[in-house]
């Protein structure tokens, strides 16, 4: 089976002609009683720009996680999961609504002057799950509205970029004497860039978020920039290793906070009924990476641990992405709506599964991360081959404002040189209307198939199968195949 | 004095020095209660998509407007009056914020999945005028958000194509035995496209809302297409002859519905108390005009119908625009905030003048139409030279859907002809960075003289005035001018 994004329209049809692969979700469960006190709690922990590389378990040898590696250990790592779109606020509104962009109207930055909102007729996760009896909590960073949609019963306090601290102040609701299971939506700021640059430091980076006063019950982590891992979609430049040191300070603090947090889970003794998750909303914050549909962008961390897992410390390879978490979620729960229907579908059932063959296509949708940012990209991604269509090819490729004013970035242009890791400048800055990459024979995606006579039969399928999925997810962009 | 556009933080700047150009309009004004009492109702009549040659008093010979002309005759109308976007849903928030669009947060268009919205900040005219003690209702198309800032008393029903059948349902707020002065905005559907293809017709032109039952209480003025005026951006087509027709039926019912509204205010007596303003949001709905920043998309209808106008039938030659229409009406009021700044500035010192020397300025501020419209644009429009700023050059203009669809636009491409009115249908499509046009020897807009070393010191100074301009009106999409 290959991943089908429906629409409600499209369900309805299925469901009439008696197929549907959707069925066995569709269905409210029904539980007796004390089965519904089993029901798990579930905490899905978002980092803030976190990079797939950037973890030990996912092998990175200098970066300290030993934390986020122990989760690994006890449950499920995903080698090929995806957000649908590398921008933090459109991004979470797919977390937690299992819509693409282009269908739920958080089409960039939700806050500021940017000020894009979910339509009201969305019905979130954490709305649903409240519905269907448990109690919702939100600590940390939110970027999604309106309010209304996204509703959570509780907002905890704390430092966002703090998580040890955010660990702590979850304690009331961790312990609190209810049966009813609950939800914790835990979102730090770290790794994000923020605080400015480090005047003192050669190469001033940006700080991202790392204080020269430290963090109240943060041991902080500190990196060697002669040492720190340089991903090859980067420059190994002196700036660039500047700035991945303060980033995977920012990453060790999460990880400590993870630690934490897990202290806590298991004092309130709920520790073995509890589904914990930890993602990002995008990839790290470097030109080549965050606002991009390149791998670097999209391919995330995912570590999904259970208490029932049996097969401890896999790696699955099914291509799973960010619409499919509300559904996945909700089948945790129990929770799955009737009535509703989302553009993922849950990957529960792969979850003790290294090899998965019927996950094997994913899609992005991307159109601005800020507004003034309007770069709508659409991507069909198989296992070995990935189109992009850049719908407004005829701009120059857009910067956020803190990727374009990086030292990472303006050590490269200041410079004059030509590469930016793999690719040249040149290419990041104007792309052609399509891309079509063997991710196998060139996984930096910098030889574009879509004008080689040998791939068109592919690039039209591509096309075709990109097509299907934009009018059946309802895609307004798709009148641009015909005129602008 | 040349038009100072300011933001409040200008505006305490100006204040702190002891030169206000905004004071006599900043502060307000203290009034008996016997002049309370005087306090002028006001009627802003607003038409959809109605170009500025398309009435008798604005020089047509063919179309039929004796009502509209009437009004000319007893008041004034402006001959350069310019909406600032030529959009209709961002118009109008324009028209009833006295904010540019890039600061009112009104991008582009509010309904369905365009789902743009001003900001709560806003304070609407009709909020204003509420809390200034009138009464305010609206009657027709609204089209903008969220309702909150948009706030209006009484939302009045009618049929939004039948201006008469409007008309008639304001009569009891008209007639409403109430000390308080009155505020009411209607909005016709007309002269809008819609309703379909006539199939029936040669060329199939667009309906323009016209139908084959007509509507109760209009008697339908039809036209000859052998007869319409085609006005020189156009393509003296079949095609375009037919739609022309067409559309002159629909701004003839507004003038019937016109007719009889002024005859119920005589009725209720309160003719001499009120004002009548007439516009349209941008220009007429043909390539070429609506959504570009051309002349015929930004140059509209005014008139203005006060009671004690004393030089009846006057044309005056201020250039104002749209963001002046809510500190104009606020002025009428007496209800000019203390505390608050528009970049607007109010018009009704010089409804009794022809020419007017210090008004020689205006500006657009255009982003989208629809979501799928990105098209920034920036203007700034002297008396006779004009600079655009096509912000996203390399992208091919953009249609709305119903412009492309249309008979005019495909009847051109289909008919493989290279010039559309005055300009090539190739300069139509895809547009320079900056486009520089002298409007007395060029009043087409068809040589582009931005590229012209003589005009490189005019160029320069223009763009420096953009410049400034954004920043004063703090546009986001000033960036663009070191990045993209």
């Amino acid at each position: 089976m290959t991943r089908q994004p429906m629409t409600r329209r499209a369900f309805v049809r299925t469901c009439a002609t008696g197929v549907s692969t959707f069925a066995a979700a569709s269905v409210m469960a029904k539980r007796s009683p004390a089965a519904q006190r089993r029901r798990p709690n579930i905490v899905l922990i978002v980092a803030d720009d976190h990079g797939r590389g950037d973890l030990g378990c996912y092998g990175n040898p200098v970066i300290r996680t030993p934390n986020l590696d122990k989760l690994a250990d006890e449950g499920v790592r995903f080698t090929h999961a995806f957000c649908t779109t590398a921008s933090c606020s459109a991004s979470r509104s797919v977390i937690l609504s299992g819509l693409y962009n282009h269908y739920n109207g958080q089409y960039g930055h939700q806050h500021a002057y940017h000020h894009f909102a979910s339509f009201d007729s969305v019905r979130s996760l954490p709305v649903l799950l409240s519905q269907a009896g448990y109690r919702t909590a939100r600590i940390g960073k939110y970027h999604v509205a309106p309010d209304a949609v996204y509703q959570f019963d509780t907002v905890l306090q704390g430092n966002d970029r703090n998580a040890v601290q955010m660990a702590d102040n979850c304690r009331p609701f961790l312990n609190a004497q209810d049966e009813k299971p609950f939800f914790l939506y835990f979102c730090t700021s770290d790794p994000h860039r923020g605080g400015g640059r480090a005047a003192n430091l050669p190469h001033r980076p940006d700080r991202f978020g790392n204080r020269e006063q430290g963090y109240w019950g943060v041991t902080e982590v500190k990196y060697d920039p002669k040492e720190v891992i340089v991903p090859d979609f980067l420059p190994d430049t002196p700036e660039c290793r500047a700035e991945l040191a303060q980033y995977c300070q920012a990453v060790s603090r999460i990880d400590q906070g993870m630690g934490r947090f897990v202290e806590h889970l298991k004092t309130s003794g709920k520790h073995d009924n509890t589904v914990l998750i930890y993602i990002s909303d995008n990839g790290i914050a470097f030109p080549g990476a965050k606002t991009t549909v390149y791998e670097p962008g999209l391919n995330l961390p995912c570590i999904v641990r259970t208490p029932w897992q049996r097969n401890k410390g896999i790696a699955c390879d099914a291509l799973v992405n960010w619409a499919d978490l509300t559904p996945t979620i909700l089948d945790f729960a129990g929770a799955t709506p009737a009535d509703y229907e989302f553009h993922g579908r849950s990957f529960k059932p792969v979850l003790e599964r290294e090899h998965v063959e019927d996950w094997d296509t994913t899609y992005a949708s991307h159109t601005f991360h800020e507004i003034t940012m309007y770069y709508p990209m659409r991507v069909v991604r198989e296992r070995r081959f990935k189109l992009i269509w850049n719908i407004a090819h005829g701009l120059d490729y857009p910067f956020a404002s803190d990727l374009w004013e990086s030292a990472t970035w303006q050590g490269t242009i200041n410079s004059g040189r030509k590469l930016y890791g793999k690719r040249t400048v040149d290419a990041y800055l104007h792309r052609p209307k399509f891309e079509l990459y063997d991710l196998q024979n060139d996984p930096h995606e910098v030889k574009n198939l879509a004008d080689d006579p040998q791939y068109k039969d592919r690039l039209d399928a591509m096309k075709e199968k990109l097509r299907i999925f934009q009018k059946q997810t309802k895609d307004p962009w798709i009148l641009k195949w015909n005129y602008e």
